[in-house]
């Protein structure tokens, strides 16, 4: 099954506690296709400058992912530039240049329009309408996105709620959207828009799923190693889509261990810089850690006779 | 086997989106006392003022606590008020009083210094100090803190984690005391300063263990349903404690499930104001709920099968 992965390709600027590095790669759609394509056949859909390295296409190309849909235009390359002070959960934004996106009609190729697995990573509402509605039957579509289109495009973003089988926002997101500090509140509300599903994406602190008759909270990872958060919600999406795609099954069981992949593959990307990490991963060290996490969250039941 | 407490009893007055509350029960060691009720044999060593109600002395006589070790001097009772905005995350202090706490001598009653489990509930150190000078021989030692102690008495509070198996913090203090904003790292080093294992409380995001060769992270618990957070945190040690007493096993095993009985007990703890729900609680709600945190957070492994 391909996943298809709509969103920015970027080249970031990014400062941490750990180094600055300029014009590295990255972008919503490289980090998730990227880590989908560890368990998935998966395609891009986007744009890039003229000033896009042929070096970063051939990474793709090595991971076997489908390029054809990353269109090449004239200009500059998306950009994004921010830094991380001492408490890493934070970025904070210098300055985001929309370059050859500001011009762009999304198209998705011919061969890619019956792919069964959609993701809208964060990127404008109104491009995202406008690639769910050149798909023909996806089995599952899931979306992100982030406070600049809540602020400014409110109304689209609910209509791609409205079209959607998943929506996974941050917690801040999630609060904000829908006005309210409390998450199984703002989830309750996202599920009415709409949505079939809604995971909130919660940082250090793990992820959690609500449905409407069910819930999953997945164990935060003790993360001591922590370079460059940029991308973490990404391949948390990509890892989570690649191995339902994979898989092809959506019981609840498995979509709470896809939640976990997901976690993994968040787990290694904010290990270094830009795809860095990503690109030494083997999938032995991914099985190791999706151990830990169980073994990091598992407790056995209590009864009655405990407590008399 | 007894679980004694040492800590504030305090009448609050607080104030919450859910309404304003003036002078009820409360402080860390009536929080915490009252949740170990329900488990095991549970006494105080605290003070309060000629002015403390004694419908609350007979509340706690009702749950089987000893209040022996209570003191009662002239004066005016611990007072503590504060409130919380939208996002009850966050307590705002807006007065404390030690009235009658400023001059207390603590003395832990003949029958109670054979206890073999203490909670050291937050508390100005050098009076947990004292406490712990008069104990024989105490099975399991815990403690609790909180920011004031961390800025004004760090000296002391280094002494207390040497003498104590286990420390509780919150995830805020934690960071700060030990003056990093990474959690694991944070713990790591409250484990080289001598504290056998390290509980961190994440309110909403469910609480971590580390010790030097393990780590859990409970879930966080869907709480849609929260009016009042005071307490939250004595009510989890308390429920912790109090299960450790009643099943004296000190096994990794046992220590997680207490870390689930604790969060049990917190999230019944903040649904009302003051102990308004725990006088309510049953021990049957208590297993129903341990049994959603177990459904909750479940998941199954992968193979290498699934990802080939």
């Amino acid at each position: 099954m391909t996943v298809l992965v709509f969103g920015t390709i970027g080249l970031d600027t990014i400062e941490t506690p750990f180094g600055k590095k300029q014009d590295i790669l990255g972008g919503s759609a490289i980090h998730a296709a990227v880590a989908s394509s560890f368990y998935a056949a998966t395609a891009i859909v986007g744009v890039a400058g003229s000033d896009f390295p042929q070096a970063h296409l051939d990474f793709l190309k090595s991971r076997q992912i489908d390029v054809s849909g990353i269109q090449i235009l004239p200009g500059e390359t998306f950009r994004w530039s921010g830094y991380y002070e001492f408490d890493m959960n934070q970025a904070h934004t210098r300055d985001t240049r929309l370059n050859v996106y500001s011009l762009f009609d999304p198209k998705v190729p011919a061969k890619h329009k019956s792919a069964e697995y959609v993701f809208l990573a964060n990127l404008d509402p109104e491009l995202q309408l406008k690639i769910l509605d050149q798909m023909e039957k996806p089995k599952l579509v899931a979306m992100d996105t982030m406070d600049y289109w809540i602020n400014n495009k409110r109304e689209a973003l609910h209509q791609v709620i409205k079209k959607v089988d998943f929506v996974l926002m941050n917690d801040g997101e999630a609060r904000q959207f829908m006005e309210t500090p409390n998450i199984p509140i703002a989830a309750a509300r996202l599920l009415k828009l709409g949505a079939k599903a809604v995971i909130i994406k919660k940082g250090e602190h793990g992820a959690l799923l609500f449905t409407n008759d069910s819930h999953f909270s997945a164990p935060s990872y003790p993360q001591d190693l922590l370079r460059d958060p940029t991308g973490a919600g990404d391949s948390f999406a990509g890892g989570f889509m690649g191995f339902l795609a994979k898989t092809g099954d959506l019981s609840e069981k498995n979509i709470r261990r896809a939640i976990i992949v997901g976690s993994v593959m968040a787990s290694f990307n904010v290990e270094d810089f830009s795809l860095d990490r990503m690109k030494r991963l083997k999938l032995k060290e991914v099985i190791g850690r999706f151990d830990e996490f169980r073994r990091f969250s598992e407790f056995e039941a209590i009864s009655a006779a405990h407590l008399s």
